[in-house]
């Protein structure tokens, strides 16, 4: 059996995709959580002086997307068609691009709540739209995952907005679908499980 | 046979490792460029309002990413093993991670040339020496591709660096396997004939 160390601060941030997959494999794996303090004493040992990094029987892997789609590849978490496949990476580049635009480097205080209001009421309810065009193009009825199966796709959106819902309750009222959606990730056992179960950080 | 379309303005850009893809595949496809003004008018015709997009058999794709990594799967370039396949996403994150640091989005000029000149001195350069380690542990010597066998890697790299060199010709000197490396990629029969017809533009 393959021994997993996940490495990460102690907050969802880049780290949370990878937990949820473990999650929905059923798969153990060691969930070190190192703080900001001790960082310095650990950076130089991760690969690219940054985290998360995956350690598989002792080798340690860099780059959070990279990661994801090894464990989702291994873990049939990606699709089962080509088309399939092509949707779920689709969705997640359409969820990295919403993200993208989240004001997270912006230092002016007063700049970023702008940003951020106009993030949470213009730019990404503009995107869902289209997002959720999508998933219903792709789908008979709303009772299924992003592309059918639970994949990858749906890891990044409940990730994305466990994130957003906080600062902004009702960001996916006006796509009924996607909420319902959200819902039901959230209620898949072993998700529902990790989420009642994982340490409350801030983000 | 199935009937490819890509639509992209008059560049490499998004589009340039999509037709790399095809270059190295041999695999025919029509090749439309369109013009900034005639772009208006197909704006609303491209699924995101954007492009590239590929069209399949008449189904008109999006995001540049997911498109390359259907073509990728298809045409065997993301490498044969598990470990492979992981090494080759790695090291397009790493690409990516390094083109996010370019200043495409900066308005004033001086603080834009500054921004270059950091950026071709001392952030690639130093995140290169790090890649370089990672290709030369993963290959022994050199005259391999990034992960041994010829995948979408090399194509995101060679892509990359066909921007920058003609901006910094010398942006490879600290990292001699990589510069032989580049040079190798584009000795690729199928990428040295496209690299010869292809159309001449700025980026």
């Amino acid at each position: 059996m393959v021994q997993y160390k996940l490495y990460y601060f102690n907050g969802r941030g880049r780290a949370e995709v990878i937990r949820l997959i473990f999650a929905v494999a059923g798969v153990e794996y060691e969930d070190i959580r190192i703080s900001g303090e001790d960082w310095p004493k650990h950076k130089a040992s991760m690969p690219l002086g940054q985290m998360p990094v995956l350690e598989m029987d002792g080798m340690k892997l860099c780059q959070s997307q990279a990661i994801c789609r090894l464990l989702t590849n291994k873990f049939g978490l990606v699709g089962d068609s080509d088309m399939d496949k092509y949707w779920c990476d689709m969705f997640i580049d359409m969820l990295d691009d919403m993200s993208k635009k989240f004001p997270f480097t912006e230092k002016d205080e007063e700049k970023k709540k702008e940003l951020l209001k106009v993030f949470l009421n213009v730019t990404t309810p503009e995107a869902l739209l289209k997002m959720e065009k999508f998933y219903l193009e792709n789908n008979n009825g709303e009772e299924s995952f992003l592309v059918g199966k639970l994949s990858a796709a749906d890891l990044v959106f409940v990730t994305f907005f466990d994130f957003l819902v906080p600062m902004k309750e009702d960001i996916l009222t006006g796509v009924p679908k996607l909420a319902a959606l959200y819902k039901r990730i959230r209620e898949v056992p072993n998700i529902k499980a990790w989420i009642s179960k994982r340490p409350e950080t801030a983000f």
